[in-house]
């Protein structure tokens, strides 16, 4: 809220009104009148006006619109914090030159399952496990994880194979249980803006892999990860896997231009989900070689040994050859853009 | 799944798995051999075949798609109840002849404030009291609401003015203050795939009014209505609130077509929410009286008596001497329909 | 551009070379230095710098961003012209007290088709007869209309019944053809930015139905009528058709807010059409209804005698005894929206 | 239309006459009575029946939905043709090995103007050389292109440099121009559906560059291509260049993985344009080399010396320097997946 513009049937009173609530909040103000219209700059750190009273200057009789120079996300914005964060995991370092392929099942079936696909996606070079624990299912019907035990299954995979391992937090009563056996805490994008999920994230000491809303445009997004970092946690990772619009021929519609436009707004981490992104098995080495290219820091990836018998998400599952072949691409493209890919 | 339609590239062992996986689900087939593709047609009861089963047939070598010809959704379907469902709230009967329009301010600000809105909305024809206790907002940094204290007072007004409260609920460990204080839970939109929320609400004997996610399609959203349905609550509301599309002179793009379809596809009852459908409260009239026109059963009104100093939303609040003067209104249109408000 | 916002690194020299060209244009500057960035306001009249000189604004060292006060288009404005731009057309007034509803099938498909659905739409109390002579098709094998024939039947149609012709142009080449033979030159959705068919419909002398295009925004929708405005003809008449948005219930979202937001930036008339918005004739009743309540100037509904043996959008259109009964509806609501329908 | 889904309350009656209707087609026909409902198969050469015809069906008494197993487009299906269509122009083939890049300016500004950056874009690396001499502008009052003089320079910048010519046709009228002068005739997003102008080019002996419609499937998009197809041009190369979608951080979204899909889906070449699809320069290096991962065949990048001072679109234009640096990166992209930039 840094420029208020005033209707043309403003009365003097009005005027007066806007300019005195105006002091009441220690700002100093100019008063252009134009042709048109008059206009008023407000001058002072209007970061410290909330949306809640920029609103109300919005219905204060006179005023016919606000214009607000400055983000709403502080903590998130590279006005904050030029320099990019960089997040360790055990031997990781997620944000750095080197680019992370996280990999893994949708969900995790069974002990042997998770611990089969984690030493297979190791040995292709992906250096963190994915899995499903908790599933956020569409259908009351479907297959919902199998939950601590998937967990359980996670950590032994993990310790076997050293692989960190992320996963999904769907209820702010699970916490504890993630904080003991998950090294990165998903939060999906249905959650994206589940405040009391993020509140509670940003109060353990955890990275947490932040997907955006199907419909969340980047502000918003970047709004939640401020809702993680205004709690303390620091250790916040984007993950693009896709917005709704009116195509059908991908499940959603991989946005990856939001990672040269993140990469310019924030010092935060991102990366890319291109599985989730758009849906087809046989789309998904397109789309991460792509991801690579536009400068993403990492990907997340599903791969199943079969995906025909994958309890959820087999249509966009790569079968471990397949993931092992995109590696090496993975890797070719990464140099050409300056990064590494163990 | 019943339809499935092979590839034409089929071999016979392929087809010959695929029959054999189908008949172990009890399944009679048909099999169509086309000028382009052969179809295998699916006998028996495949509704009970879930989401992920159906997946895992699509990746079947031999499969080129699969057709789904009933609903995903079960409880929720006037398949599977004709007569639509009427939800009795003291003395009142959502989803009957009448229409009932919930009113209040989008936050409860204070007892005084809550007490005197509630009066006047009363006054002006509306049936229910609506207020925010816990309020989802995008920033950290917005007002969140008066959390206990605001159930407290919402109960506080509805015992003086008996106007029954619908307020929003966001975290499962609330829930026992919720069955407390409240008339209907409101699940809103960002928690509208919260999954463990809605298992919640769905255990509880207390009406809950889902709204309408951002990005939901019609039978997404039906499917979260099946998720309360499942655990044995049958009284959903369904709120239409507008969702995200390109266009940026609306807050959201109210539509009001999901009145209709609605009524085709399920039993339940299906309220409008123009005030966050548009946003700008000078739209909220037009928008209120096309609702009951094309065939709500009720209406979701943000009502402040000083929208300049709301805490919250003041932008798209209505006075109380205008909703008043729209509730007159209401009233005509709604007898044109073959309907009735108080 | 009414407002310069300046980057933080921009230096005294950027700074005078902006001033500088703000000069050049005549305007007078204010120069506001806030606490994190500066701002240039322009005074003068802004409205005549053109999208391409604000482009070039905007990409001068030194300047972050650009806020424009006005809007873009200026003839279709509420600021150009106050009161409601009212069309006569034979005995009728477009934009008046009456609201007029256009109704007949998708296509002319013969004669004695055509002169017979003119007959009952106008017994029903329709006051102008739609029907496509030229068809924008999804598919080249798809019908693509009668053409000048049809265009012939639909004059013998309109002399018969008295009613007005509303139909669709879609070639430059064509115009003659049209301001020959019909009343209402309508502009379809996907020819809403060919922009070389906007300017010759400038330049003749009848009324232009410029309907909405899939993805446009409320603002594009009247710079394409500001297109027609420029070029001397004032009779241009709005409608809404339903935008695409990703919910597949429906053919698109029939966006019935535009009608009050319209109201409040344009003097125009504005119709709606929700047969195109839905697309299936069980939903236009409810919608129709809806759009009325929602302050418009009138519909345009497909009718057909016997819609499964239509040539083209036979399922959304409606027998005339529905028609006729939708009609009788309509008439109780607009008036209790202080409108007026024979 | 390859399967009909009966409603349940079908009668006997009502099943013959459909039965008799697919047999007037020539179709031969299964019945499947499943537990929920009964389903006709339609066997034959269904893609003859046109979306019209499929539509009568529909709306016949006794049916409940239709689906379509084959794809509505014919001539540009890989079932029609399973080889890349390759398009010679001069030197060049486009959809071989071989990338092409078409760059240049927005609008073509001036003899000496155009010449200038076809040097300095051919230096760089590019095969062809873009720019606007009619240009589609939302307002009435911008720069609308130097017209036929535009492609006069046009075709002298292309005799001096070698580059072919690709620019926009916006009206049936100039065929004849774009024919003397042009190399590829580019259909602009606006005109995606603008049908006549699509027959037009479908006439002429001259390959299309056929730019997808803000808001259109990528099955519309084809149903375009078949247009021109069907008319005898089999040179018809596809140009993503961005959707609308509620995301406001970029002019649209670049959909990239249409990329991948269109090569599962069609012979037909397709290019990639980062330019319009960011509407930013500093996003355009990132998306460029994006889309030569993803696997396209070509881009259109818009380069002006000078873009403070461009006519149109200067923000997203790269300079010369920055074109050439880009050239590089995409050399070194396209090797790694197989393809060759020269």
């Amino acid at each position: 809220m840094d420029i208020i513009v005033l209707s043309p049937e403003a009365t003097e009173e009005q005027i007066q009104n806007i300019l005195k609530r105006l002091e009441q909040f220690g700002f100093k103000t100019t008063l252009s009148k134009g042709a048109e219209r008059t206009i008023i700059g407000v001058i002072g750190d209007t970061s410290k006006v909330t949306e809640d009273e920029e609103e109300r200057f919005k219905v204060m009789p006179g005023v016919e619109n606000i214009m607000r120079i400055l983000k709403p996300f502080k903590i998130a914005s590279k006005d904050f914090k030029k320099a990019a964060t960089q997040i360790r995991i055990r031997d990781y370092v997620i944000g750095g030159k080197a680019i992370h392929v996280m990999a893994g099942p949708c969900s995790v079936e069974g002990r042997d399952m998770i611990i089969d696909i984690a030493r297979r996606v190791k040995d292709a070079g992906a250096t963190f496990l994915r899995g499903g624990a908790y599933k956020p299912r569409t259908s009351p019907y479907s297959f919902q994880g199998l939950g601590e035990e998937g967990l359980k299954y996670l950590k032994e995979a993990s310790e076997i194979t050293g692989l960190p391992v992320v996963t999904e937090l769907m209820d702010p009563r699970d916490i504890e249980l993630f904080v003991e056996y998950v090294d990165i805490i998903q939060i999906g994008a249905r959650n994206m803006q589940n405040f009391r999920l993020l509140l509670e994230v940003g109060k353990v000491n955890k990275p947490v892999l932040l997907k955006r809303g199907l419909s969340a445009t980047i502000k918003e997004w970047l709004m939640s990860a401020e809702y993680v970092l205004s709690q303390g946690n620091p250790n916040v990772i984007l993950c693009e896997r896709g917005i709704r619009t009116f195509e059908t021929a991908t499940r959603n519609t991989l946005d990856l231009s939001a990672v040269p436009v993140l990469k310019q707004m924030t010092h935060l981490p991102v990366v890319v989900d291109p599985s989730h992104g758009v849906g087809k098995w046989d789309l998904v080495p397109a789309m991460a070689k792509a991801a690579i290219a536009a400068g993403a820091d990492g990907l997340l990836i599903e791969v199943h040994h079969n995906p025909p018998e994958a309890l959820s998400d087999g249509e966009q599952s790569l079968r471990p050859d397949v993931f092992s072949d995109l590696m090496k691409e993975l890797k070719a493209i990464a140099s050409v853009v300056g990064r590494e890919l163990m």
